[in-house]
């Protein structure tokens, strides 16, 4: 951020009287601007036994596969952003969301809400962010080749549950190590 | 948003290519603004059976009482931006977090991650942004002095479920009708 986006101004990078972080500030027009954490809302579609994934068609990760999921929007609550992006992304109507795990990705300011729901009717089609998309069983699982590592964590947990027969909810924080390496811390 | 945070250049709203949602663009140097909602980390500090609220000396809803609770910063997972709020709030100490609920705000954009958790010490005191902080037993709770539907809510829901033995993990949307009551969304 270089300028306000209120009045144009040249913004400079302050802590504000009474924070303790620094803020772009405009000092024109006063504005503090703030800078938040994104919100990723994604589901995990089921079909007779077999999870939906999509095999990406946009940067980062091309060509991996993932769960669908995508930006929150605003005006729009938690479990419908879920929806619209298996929707958007897998032309694929869920139903039934339950929430199943909350990540905090520390290293690109996210917090992945991750719910765990049902295909509809079983179909899915690539949509425009999408250059397949698939149903596997547990085993068919391309593990090796998952985009993300909340994607694989929150895969592998759901299936262990899922042969527990009980559902939990999960936080945790994907943590990027100075190696580029992923840790997960979880909390019970 | 008037002018781009990039370059300084007047922004346009529209719709771009792919996309079926006004943003605001700037057609000087190519930058999209998404704007998407932020995350409210808060808590339900509990000791020895009472609970802590704070009383608000900032608006919105000036004198009222709250949980601790605040804006999420980049850089932090959702479980310390809870604990930092109850610091900052109520110079208390937080532990044993657990995921409560998760309540999407449409009409402000704002989700509520809410968690439960129990003082370290039993210590509190006014942060910058309270005039007081006070530990609540249940029949105490200044049920009309709320600051928040969020917050009646998840303490309503607390109560009982302490009361019943058993803590779940609460979705909800927050809708706000045209009479400016608000109206709450539970998810099974």
């Amino acid at each position: 951020m270089k300028f306000c986006s209120q009045c144009g101004a040249p913004v400079i990078l302050r802590v504000p009287p009474g924070d303790n972080r620094h803020r772009h500030i405009c000092d024109v027009c006063g504005v503090i601007h703030y800078q938040n954490p994104k919100i990723v809302a994604g589901c995990i579609p089921e079909w007779e036994g077999r999870i939906l994934l999509c095999r990406r068609a946009i940067e980062p990760r091309y060509g991996l596969w993932t769960l669908p999921a995508g930006f929150m929007e605003n005006g729009e609550s938690a479990v419908a952003a879920a929806a619209r992006e298996a929707l958007e992304e897998a032309n694929a109507v869920v139903e039934n969301l339950r929430l199943y795990g909350m990540y905090s990705l520390i290293h690109v300011s996210q917090v992945y809400l991750m719910f765990r729901g049902h295909l509809r009717d079983g179909y899915a089609s690539p949509g425009e962010e999408s250059l397949e998309t698939q149903l596997y069983a547990e085993e068919e699982i391309p593990w090796e080749q998952l985009a993300f590592t909340v994607v694989h964590e929150t895969l592998r947990q759901y299936f262990a549950e899922r042969r527990a027969g009980a559902f939990g909810v999960h936080v945790g924080d994907i943590i990027r190590e100075p190696d580029q390496q992923f840790r997960i811390h979880r909390y019970p």
